[in-house]
């Protein structure tokens, strides 16, 4: 039995496969059939924008997605390459090899291993928590900024010009010297694709269903535009031999199964890309369990992240051993599998078989696809994920926020993704910190009637003269033990008829090594002042740290369960009349 | 009137000025003779173990006290050259160049400028929180690991050899492979220097409380012993011409006033040593202001931290402009200037025109001094930095902390300074986020008898079983939103018989965007279940901002003012029980 659920654990197709009926393999079949329509041309076009050859797709959506489907726990994620992290591997091979180079390929198939190592590293150790240092904003503007630069690097091949850079003004600028350049019957494919494509996502839907197909039939075959672009583009460029006019076009894909790659280990090589390999998983492991959870919670399914890392794991570990590069869950092609009605992972398993036909049988077909449809392909789907909304709201609800992700942004656009993605992770921690550091402080009295304390400056409150009671709104440590140490001295300072000091604690969480220091400290001046500090309220967790310290036994004062406990024994007097006082509506 | 408290803030000497008199300048006075006899053997021997000329100390020791006495506003901190920011000069500036060279004096003269610049900037931004990001547990480990390293660095003068490295392992390494041509005569020099220093320390005073002097008296003349070592070793190697016997002596030191050095702009230079004068500026800040609050206290004065960094940077700028280095406020001597009863900051100027004196006049009698002595007063000094006491008294009270002084330690002799120190701090960021990415949660319930609302694992309370309360003991942000999220699904999908789940929120002190985005899909989740989603005890600051966002247009429940309310309203039959019951004693 142990062994079982273990297995069951680690072995996700256990669960699954036992219950797997007619019922359920159908399903998976025709959602698998729509994803991998979808999957082709993507597939070329987020290996063009990796910078590699289109082949690399299609050998990236064959074994990665039969690898997840055995480890990962998320029944409708389509896994394969997606545009955020095809960017994150051009930028992090382009360092150390020219595209089109096999060092340059070679490059990618050890930086899908090392993400693969990375993510069952982090899936056995349970490691998952490090993702959570990627906040909303700042995941939400790097997959802005990252888009606005994955369109901008399109251009070109709209264009028929050269180009490079991975920062918006780098790119921009390669783009203006290239632009006379251009080539007009290309520039003329391109933008017919991307009117079409564009048309497609608003248009097509309506037609169809105006021509009486039924609401799942119209949102299926709409999906099908980007490969009806794809066929019409072949078809006229192997008619009109556009490609002795200058436009660029596919070529020759090898045909055949994918290849079996040993990536070669090169100490320098692999401790170069280390970095990229760690964001890379990191990035793509955030995007793939956002996906997962929100599909999953539809269904009322769950999924264990931890698992999700070994399942991710296993799907890079398969690229970087089948000439692939690094993938992930990306977002569209999920919502299509889900929406198609896809069961069970074993959608995943009957795409990859689509692909190995595909480039088995269809490779020769491919040869006369101009690039700028690909090109086209990859803007559409990339412009969609530009989200400036969530810019707007955060500037109303929180001024960190905003900044956070306005950084990530403008630092992503000007100095590229690696830097724009860690300068957005740094300073959304600095801003959490700088935010703990200057605590909400408030001086307390008790509310007539009742035995809540509240706010001196929100509230109608009674205050002893003898005693002043501070509730500190923040876990003390050592960001904000200084401050907290000065402001008791300065509220202290204030007020020579005190004699007494309560930190009401119903809001520290914990108290640090750093914080401890500060309040013995804090227990030494005040003592020589002649007052005494005492406790109340103190949480069960912190309370038992409190009693491996020597603050308890250096402590000049008392620890109080309640305030109100505090009140009645410092200063009974005030107390007992405020209890007796007409209690106000407000506070309850 | 507005321009006098400006000036006062900015220009501190203004108000002490004001009220001097002749009992304060016979203090000043008294209290400057004593820190210029420690000072002059520290400086040489600070400026050494800063690979610098030993004259570079006496030169780090005028101006920048004078200016310092100007801007600062402690009035017992004594400014100079220190044991640490000495250790990170060398640090960073061999680095860039050779030891010895002119280079390598003009490197040191750039960081004491930038450095300079750096703490004035943050002075006048008041962006002196920076330096709370230093926790004791890092700041004490950084000190002992640097401690470490400067006693064995010194190890290499004392056996008259030549050596170098700035980790223990690369110092432990060239010290080993130059052993065999150990000098005897340096050796004894040394050796003996050692054990008299160590005895002046422990011996020498009851020693002259003995001979029936005061223990001020005995005090102070106990403090002379590193000079009395200096004279007695000049002679000896005077006399018996020592130096010719391969006795590394000091040699000529140029006599007369500190040059005006304009340190030259190379942007490669000045970028070069960016982070090492960022760290600098920090580690110094740290230090000096320790000490000047820990002073300041005993006699109730106030320390204003965003003008120490004012005069601490015009110390610096101070040192650049004439022939210093990095200088800070060290803990020894300020110690040494309070006891000995300076009252105010002119008793650093009092000690610079005393280090003038000593450059002018005493320089030539230093000739025949053994470096040898120099780096026993180093190895004496910063061994009593060693603090392991600290390092248990974490282990007992917190891991975290321990962890993070043990791993600043190890990678400070491990990698060297810099390294450390970014680690140390690095963890500490990590493991502060760490504990808050998983808050402690608790389901409570109301304790008989009163309206206070306990841990129903810790307490004897009533529940209700048709409303689910859970407390969320930390503030809700990133690192913890996805935790959150997963907690309410997973204690939810355990209680079928669920309608209301309470969030009761006195201990959560803020709600940033990404944990409203996970509340609002809470909400969502929750809501297909049939079940609503209250809040209870939201503080004012975070209600302040909810009222900005969707969440409270979206929440199917309410927001109360306390969990009390919240029950008597969700639930009338179990609470109006449980208000009617006995109170317990241990719940006040």
């Amino acid at each position: 039995m142990r062994f079982l659920r273990l297995s069951d654990r680690y072995l996700p197709i256990l669960s699954w496969g036992r219950d797997y009926n007619r019922a359920t393999l159908t399903s998976d079949l025709v959602a698998a059939v729509i994803v991998t329509i979808m999957l082709i041309p993507q597939s070329l076009a987020y290996a063009l924008l990796a910078g590699l050859p289109p082949v690399v797709g299609l050998y990236a959506s064959i074994l990665p997605l039969i690898a997840y489907a055995i480890f990962g726990t998320s029944r409708t994620l389509a896994v394969g390459p997606v545009a955020v992290v095809s960017l994150l591997t051009a930028a992090a091979v382009s360092e150390i090899a020219a595209s089109g180079t096999a060092d340059y390929l070679t490059a990618a198939l050890i930086l899908a291993l090392m993400s693969g190592f990375i993510l069952l590293f982090m899936g056995i150790f349970r490691l998952g928590f490090v993702a959570n240092l990627l906040s909303h904003p700042v995941i939400s503007g790097f997959i802005t900024a990252s888009a606005i630069i994955i369109a901008l690097s399109q251009a070109k091949h709209i264009l028929g010009v050269e180009g490079g850079g991975d920062s918006l003004v780098a790119i921009a600028g390669t783009l203006l010297t290239a632009l006379p350049g251009f080539n007009a019957i290309t520039l003329a494919i391109g933008t017919v694709s991307l009117l079409f494509l564009f048309w497609v996502r608003r248009g097509f839907k309506p037609l169809l269903l105006r021509f009486g197909l039924s609401d799942f039939l119209a949102g299926l075959i709409a999906r099908t535009g980007p490969v009806l672009a794809v066929i019409a583009a072949i078809l006229a460029v192997a008619i009109f031999r556009l490609d002795h006019q200058g436009v660029a076009i596919v070529g020759k894909i090898p045909q055949g199964l994918p290849p079996f790659t040993v990536p070669i280990f090169d100490q320098d090589i692999w401790l170069a890309l280390l970095p990229a390999a760690f964001l890379i998983s990191i990035v793509g492991f955030v995007e793939s369990i956002s996906v997962a959870q929100t599909l999953a919670a539809k269904r009322r399914q769950s999924i264990d992240p931890d698992q999700e890392l070994v399942g991710l794991g296993a799907a890079n570990i398969a690229a970087g051993l089948t000439g692939g590069y690094p993938v992930t869950g990306g977002f569209a092609r999920s919502v299509v599998n889900f929406d198609a009605g896809a069961q069970t992972p074993a959608a995943g398993a009957f795409t990859a078989v689509g692909i190995l036909l595909a480039s088995l049988l269809l490779t020769p077909l491919l040869h006369f696809l101009p690039i700028a449809v690909l090109a086209a392909t990859i803007i559409v789907a990339v412009l969609s994920l530009v989200d400036l909304e969530t810019m707007k709201e955060n500037w109303a609800y929180s001024k960190a926020d905003f900044a956070a992700m306005a950084i990530t942004i403008l630092a992503t656009l000007a100095f590229g993704v690696e830097t724009g993605l860690i300068a957005g992770v740094a300073l959304s921690i600095l801003l959490y910190l700088y935010q703990t550091s200057r605590p909400h402080v408030a001086i307390v009295g008790q509310v007539p009637g009742t035995e809540h304390f509240r706010n001196v400056d929100r509230h109608d409150v009674v205050t002893s003269p003898h005693v002043l009671t501070m509730r500190f709104d923040e876990s003390l440590y050592f960001a904000n033990a200084r401050a907290v140490e000065s402001r008791i001295q300065k509220e202290v300072a204030e007020r020579p008829e005190i004699k007494h000091v309560v930190l009401q604690c119903p809001a520290v969480n914990f108290i640090d090594a750093s914080a401890l220091e500060s309040l013995e400290m804090t227990v030494q001046r005040l003592k020589s002042a002649g007052i005494d500090l005492h406790l109340s309220e103190v949480k069960g967790p912190v309370m038992d740290r409190l009693k491996r310290s020597h603050l308890l036994d250096e402590l000049t004062g008392r620890v109080f369960l309640t305030q109100h406990q505090a009140m009645r024994t410092l200063d009974p007097e005030t107390t007992l009349k405020a209890d007796k006082m007409v209690r106000p509506e407000i506070a309850g």
